[in-house]
C-alpha cells in the first residue's frame, strides 16, 4: 500500500525517474468539473527544472496527458490519470551509481530492499522528480479548494541561516495566492540578495543548501478532519515526509511551543461578531487534530540536497570496499525554491482529502 | 477510516475519556506468541497517572482486558481486542465544558464536527487518555520486534527550556531499554532538580509547561521502509500526530540540517568489517524513506498541556458571547514524562508494521 | 485486513465463539443519531438461538453492550464500539476438537493457518456466532438506511428442494418490512409445514439441512455504486460469502439469465410519469454495479449446518491417523432460519457504505 | 476506493473504453522477477477480439505498454504499471447513446451518479474492454503463482441450455493449464458444434446468448485466505463481480450444497500418506474462507451481452420520453470464449493477494 494513499480520493502514483513514464492516479474526484488547463501547467512549470540559475540544467517539460476520467472538458468522476513522459534522461550518468551508493541519498536502501534489482538511474522511483506528479494533483486540488474558498501559498522561511518573517496570525488570502506568483516567494523581499548569493556560492564550492518552508491554508472552515490516524497533523505530515528532502514538520509555533507556558500558548477563543476567532493562533488552526477555522499553518525543513560535487566517502558493494565518489551529472544546488510548489501541493492533497 | 491505521497489522481504537470503556483492536498479528504480560503492565503502569508529583491526583488503573484472540496463553493470530474500563471518571468536573471551550483544546472542533453531540466529558475521544490503547499495542509489538533484535528507548530531550543530551550517532541497547525503566528518563541526570523545580513551579502557579521527547529504536535492519507514503518518516509521523499534543516531528538533525552544507548533512557510508556503516548519522537512520540499518532517531515536540488553572478567555457557545474559564478538576501541569511510553509505542507499532 | 471492511463506514470484527467476548467497531456514524434500542434488540433476537423447534438448544442473550461513540442518547461520529460477552459456553463439549477436525468445518484450515495455535472451541473466530456483531451494525445501518427511504427484508426460498415463490418485479415496502416480523419468514405461508417436516426429520437423523435465501431493498435511488471493485455487486458479496455457510451469491435471475437471449434478459426502461422504471426486473436492480432505482434482490446459497451427529470420517493430526467423529454438543440442524437476519444485516451494511 | 484493490498487492485501474489510454498499477509484487512477455501476450491475446466468429468485428491490438517499476529485464518491486492505448475506437457510433439508455447496460447508472458526465462513448468506464487491465495483471500474477506450483484453468461449463462436464473431485494441473490454449475451452469437445451453432444462431438474429464458466486452482496450499472479509471466497467473488456481465458466483458444488444432507455434503478428511485430502470436493476446496489444499474450484453466471441490434424499448433522457432503441456499432454476440481469459485472471489475482 506504500504508494496508494487517502480516504475520500485516492492517489496512486508511479514511475521512476529513468523509466519510460512516471504518473498518478487520482479516484473519487466529482464528476463534471471543467479543470483550469493553464493554471496546471502553471503549478507544474514552477517545479520543473527551468535551468534558471538555482535550477539544474536539465530541462524536463513535465508534460501532463491526463489518459482517463476527462471528458468534453469535464471530470468524469471515474479515476483521472495523469502521465508525464520521462524525456532528456541522461542514464549514462548513473551508470556508476549501481553499487557505489551517493550518501545521504536513497540508493543503498533501495538496493537492500530490492536485493540489488532497484531501478538505481536518478534515485528511481525515489527521485525528487515523482514530486511532479504530487504538483499535478495539488494543482487539481487546488481549484477543488478554491470552489470552497480555500487559499494556499506558501513561501521560503529561511535558506540556511537566512531567514523571512514568518505568517501572522491574520493571512490575507489575496497575498497568500499572490506568492505563488512569485519565482522566489518570499515576505521580506529584502532578503532574495542574500538568499541568492548563499546558493550561489555553494553551488560555486560544488556543494548544496537547504532551508525552511513555511505553508498556510485560509478560508477552511472549523470542525475539519479526523480524530487519531487522520489528524490534519498527522494526515498532512504522512504526505509532506513523502516529499524527499523533507525532515522535519512543525505546526503553528511548533517546537517553540515547547519553550512557552501553557497560559501563553493556549489561543483564547473570542467571537468578533458571529464569527468565532482565537487571538493568537500558535497552535496552526488545529486543535485535537481538527480545525478552529483560523489559518492552518505549519513549515518543513529540507535538507540541503545530498547530489554534490565534492568529493565523498563511500562504499562498493560490487567490490566490497571503501570508496571515494565524485559525482557528475546534473543536479540542483539548493531545491527549496523547487519544492514550494510540491509543499502546498501536498497540502491541498491533504485538507481535500478531508474535507 | 479515522481510526483504523496500518498496512501488516491493523488498529482499530476506539472509546471516549469517559464511556463505558476504550480500546484497541490488533489484527494480523502473528499466531503462537506468548505475550509477556507482565511487561504489558509495567508498560501501562508507565503512562497511566499515579499521583505522583508529576501526574494528575486522577488514578487510573487502566487494567487491560484481552477479550479475544488469544488463548492457551498465546496469540491465535486472529483480532486482538484490549479493553480498559473508564472508572474513577468524575464528569461532573466536565459538565461546564459543554458550551464553553478550553482554549488549546479540541472541545470547540469537535463540538463543530458533531453538531454539538461530542462526549465534552473529559476530551472525549480525543482525550490524552486514549494513549493506553496505543501503549498496549506498542507494548505487543515492542515484544514482537525484540524477537528480531529491535529494541526501543526515549527520554526527555528537554523540559521548556532545560536541554539534555541528544542520542549520540552509536547507541547501546542495553542503556536504551534502561531508559525505560527510570520514572524520569534523562541522558544527564544531573538535570532532573533543575526540570523538577521548573514543573512544580509551573504547577504552582496554576500553569503548565511541555518539552520534547526524543526516541531511537537500534537494531532495525536496512532496507525496511516503502516508498512515498509509507516511508518510515511518514509512518512513524502519521501516528506520532495522532498523539495528543504532538504539534512537530523532526528525524535526524531535522531542522538543524536545514543550516548545514551537503557536505557536512551526509552520512558518508563506511564498511567496518561486512557491516556497512555511516560514521554520522544526521539522517536518523533514514534515507529516501528506508532505513540504513543505524539507529532510528526521531524527536517530537509536546506543548503544554492546554488545561490550565490560571483564569483564560473563551467563548459560551450556548449564551453566544464571549466568557472567561476558571477550570476545575485534576490535570498534570506537565504531560511529557507520562507521554514517553507513548512516543515509544507508537514508534514501536510503526517499525513492526513495516517489517 | 481481514477483519476490517469498509469504505465511508469502517467495521472492525473481533472475538472467537468461546473467548471472553466479541465486538464490532463501527467507524464514521453521523452525529447526533439517536438509536432505536429496542429495535436492535429486536433484531438480535431473531438471530440469537432461542432455543425452539428450529434452534440449537443452547440459549445465547446476545446482549450487546456499546461502550463507546454513543452519549446523551445520540451518536457522537466517534467509533461505536458493541460488544457482546460469550456466557453459557461449554467448552468442554470442543476438547476432542483440537487435533480431530469436523468435516465441511474451518477447524482444519485455522489448524494450519495458526500452526495449531487456533481457538478450536465451538469453531472460534469463524464460528456462526459472530454474526451476532453483523445483526447488531445491521441493525443501525437499517435505521440509518430508513432515514433515507430504503426498507430492508428477506425470506426463506428453499429450504433442501422446498421452493418459496420469489419475490416479483414490484415490491412493496411495508410487505417488505413485514417479513422481517415472522418467526419463519414465506411468501407462500402453505409451505411452513413442508418445510418444517424437513428439517425436524434432518434432525431426527442426526442430519441436517440447508437452503437459499432472497433479500430485497427498496427505495435505493439510482446510481448508486462504484464502478469495479466496489460495483453493489462485489461490495454486498464480498461481506455476504463472509457469513459462515454461503457458497453461493446470485443477483437477479442469476444463473438462469445464462439461458436465456439478451432479449429477453435485457429489462426494458420506461418512463412512469416521470419516473424512469424497468418493466421486468431480471438484473436485480444493478446495472454496471450500480442501482438503477429498481429494487436491489440477490439470494444466497446457505449449506447445510456442517455440525452433524452421524458419525463422520476424519482425521486426527495428533495421532496422525484415519478417525471417525462422533460430534458432541448442541447443534443447529438448519441454519438457514437464523442466517435470514444475517443477510439482512449485511444486505443493509454494504449499501449503506455505498450511500 | 472504488478503483484500488487488495491487501498484499495493490491494484489500481483506469481508464475508459474510448478515453486516451486505459491501464493498471500494480503494487508490492516482489523485486527481482523475470516476467515472460510471451506469455503475457498470449493471455491477452485470448481476450482481445480477433475478428473470429464469436467476436465482434473490432479489432483491438490491446498492446500493454509497461511504463514503470521494470528494470533491465526484471521487477524492481515499485509499482509496475501496464498501460494499453485505445486505438481503432469509432465513437461516433454511440453518440445516440448519450441521451437513449441501452437495456441491461450501465449507461443509465453512470448517468445518474454522473450528473450526466460520463463517458458514454462503448460504456465509458464500465466497458467490458477494460478487463484488458485485469488479463494484464492476471498474466503476472499467473507467472507468480507458478513459482508457487499453483496452476489455474478453465472451461466453458455451459453455453444457453448446453452444459459441459464439470470439474472431477482430482483436476491435473497439466490438463487444467492445457485448457487455456484451446480458443475454445472445454472438457467434452464434442459439444463444440451445438455451442456453435447456438452462438451463431443468436448473432443471426441479431440477438446474444450467455453462459456458466467454471474455473479452478490446483496446487494451493492448505490454510490460505482470510477471516470474514477476506474469506478466499469473499476475496474471489468481490474481483469476480467486478466483471461486467457477471450475475453469479458459486464456489464447489454451491446451490447444489443446499439441496443436500449435511451428511452428503460434508466432504470427509482422509490421510493419504502424509498428504491430507478430502474423498469429496462439494466445498470447492475452501472452508470457513480458507483453503484446505484440494482444488478451488467454483463458477461464474455471465449474462447475454446486454448489446443486441434488435429493437428495444428505452428511454431518451435528452426528450424525457420513452423512445426504441437500435443499435448500431460492433458487439459481440457471446461474450463467454472471451471472458475465459478475464475469470482466470481474476482467480490468479485474488489468490497471489491471499498468498
Amino acid at each position: 500500500m506504500s504508494t496508494v494513499w487517502g480516504n475520500k480520493i485516492k492517489l496512486t502514483v508511479f514511475g521512476e525517474s529513468h523509466s519510460e513514464a512516471m504518473g498518478v492516479v487520482i479516484d473519487n474526484l466529482p464528476a463534471g468539473v471543467k479543470l483550469d488547463m493553464a493554471e496546471i501547467e502553471r503549478e507544474m512549470a514552477r517545479r520543473a527544472p527551468n535551468g534558471g540559475e538555482f535550477s539544474t540544467p536539465r530541462k524536463e517539460g513535465d508534460k501532463v496527458e491526463i489518459v482517463s476520467g476527462y471528458f468534453d472538458d469535464k471530470t468524469t468522476g471515474t479515476p483521472l490519470c495523469g502521465i508525464i513522459r520521462n524525456t532528456n534522461t541522461k542514464s549514462s550518468d548513473y551508470a556508476q551509481l549501481k553499487s557505489v551508493f551517493r550518501p545521504g541519498h536513497s540508493d543503498y536502501g533501495y538496493y537492500l530492499k530490492s536485493g540489488g534489482n532497484n531501478d538505481y538511474r536518478g534515485g528511481g522511483h525515489s527521485s525528487g522528480r515523482l514530486t511532479a506528479t504530487l504538483v499535478f494533483a495539488g494543482a487539481i486540488c487546488k481549484q477543488l479548494l478554491r470552489q470552497k474558498g480555500v487559499e494556499i501559498g506558501a513561501h521560503i522561511l529561511s535558506i540556511k541561516d537566512i531567514k523571512d518573517k514568518p505568517f501572522g496570525v491574520e493571512i490575507n488570502p489575496a497575498e497568500l495566492s499572490a506568492l505563488t506568483y512569485k519565482p522566489f516567494p518570499l515576505i521580506d523581499e529584502s532578503l532574495f540578495d542574500k538568499m541568492r548569493e548563499t546558493i550561489l556560492s555553494a553551488r560555486e564550492e560544488g556543494d548544496s543548501v537547504g532551508g525552511v518552508i513555511e505553508c498556510a491554508a485560509v478560508g477552511l472552515k472549523g470542525g475539519v478532519g479526523e480524530p487519531f490516524f487522520d489528524s490534519i497533523e498527522s494526515h498532512l505530515a504522512s504526505l509532506l515526509f513523502s516529499v524527499p528532502a523533507v525532515k522535519g514538520v512543525q505546526f503553528g509555533k511548533g517546537y517553540d511551543l515547547t519553550k512557552m507556558y501553557g497560559s501563553e500558548a493556549n489561543d483564547p477563543f473570542r467571537y468578533e461578531g458571529d464569527k468565532v476567532i482565537t487571538s493568537t493562533n500558535n497552535n496552526g488552526g488545529i486543535l485535537g487534530g481538527l480545525s478552529t477555522g483560523m489559518p492552518i499553518v505549519f513549515n518543513v525543513a529540507i535538507k540541503p540536497t545530498p547530489s554534490i560535487f565534492i568529493q565523498q566517502n563511500t562504499i562498493d558493494v560490487a567490490a566490497k570496499e571503501n570508496t571515494v565518489l565524485s559525482l557528475k551529472g546534473r543536479h540542483d544546488s539548493c531545491i527549496v525554491v523547487r519544492a514550494v510548489p510540491v509543499i502546498e501541493a501536498v497540502c491541498a492533497i491533504a485538507l481535500y482529502d478531508l474535507l
